[in-house]
């Protein structure tokens, strides 16, 4: 039984100091993602980039996680926009292959579901 | 050295308002999922569907993700449970694969490993 | 356009008692994984392992889950050090694949980004 279809869409989770999320949420938006949910109260440590040997995060600061599920063609935005927003402040941000079942709560992409010839 | 076996299994993540939290832990439980962690007090914001237009979340409601690692054989008894209440109610379902270093805390799957024939 | 370029890391997920914490972040630390992220206050339940059949969590329990983004090559450690751990204590461990748009942040990778010959 194949009741349920599934797509495949990738999901976007970028980790920042709580005072940035605006500017995440925004860039999702302006990227034309249509969805996301913000996890509170995160801790975190890490170093930062390459050379530079400071801290990511201090232990002492408050992360949120925000995750939005998108289709690919979106990715692109997001991350040319959050890219040189984290290489000025602290967060990270990853990109992984999730499926959905019903593709219509992520943004507006054409499928073969959607019986295009 | 390969002294630690990984195991492919499916990660469903299911975020829904707190007050269906018992009915994704039911579906869960009725679907043979044998361990779940839930993440409180998230929030979120999203377009509901195809052609409704309405909020998947208001900014103001408390949500929950609920994370159960799973073998794919249950997968979609827990779609085929959710779907039908996420086409009226507010929430996201999405399913990724994960490698888990023993397959025994995610339910009764026979595995190579097992010995079979 | 291709002005972010992303490189593929394990994304590694450890859900354990509060108590439990710091064995994780130490284990993270002597693995050589260069940062974590920390969700708070979870809660859950499951069944322990294949013969037990005691539970996993109480539902009292307060939870974390640890995020470690890494190279692949730093896995294997992380896992021998919490698989035994794991055989005695309640928790979970599970291991994906995530894009990163800067491998610098999480480990000393070397990449054909690189330049390496």
């Amino acid at each position: 039984m194949k009741s349920v279809k599934l797509y495949e869409m990738k999901k976007v989770e970028i980790i920042v100091r709580g005072e940035d999320l605006d500017f995440v949420l925004d860039l999702l938006d302006r990227a034309g993602a249509t969805g996301y949910t913000i996890i509170h109260n995160l801790s975190g440590k890490g170093s930062h980039g390459f050379h530079e040997g400071h801290l990511l995060f201090n232990e002492e600061d408050t992360l949120v996680m925000v995750i939005s599920v998108m289709p690919e063609n979106l990715v692109e935005a997001v991350l040319e926009g959050i890219t040189p927003f984290l290489n000025k402040h602290s967060g990270v941000v990853f990109v992984s292959s999730v499926m959905v079942s019903r593709v219509g709560k992520f943004g507006d992409v054409p499928t073969k579901a959607d019986g295009g010839t």
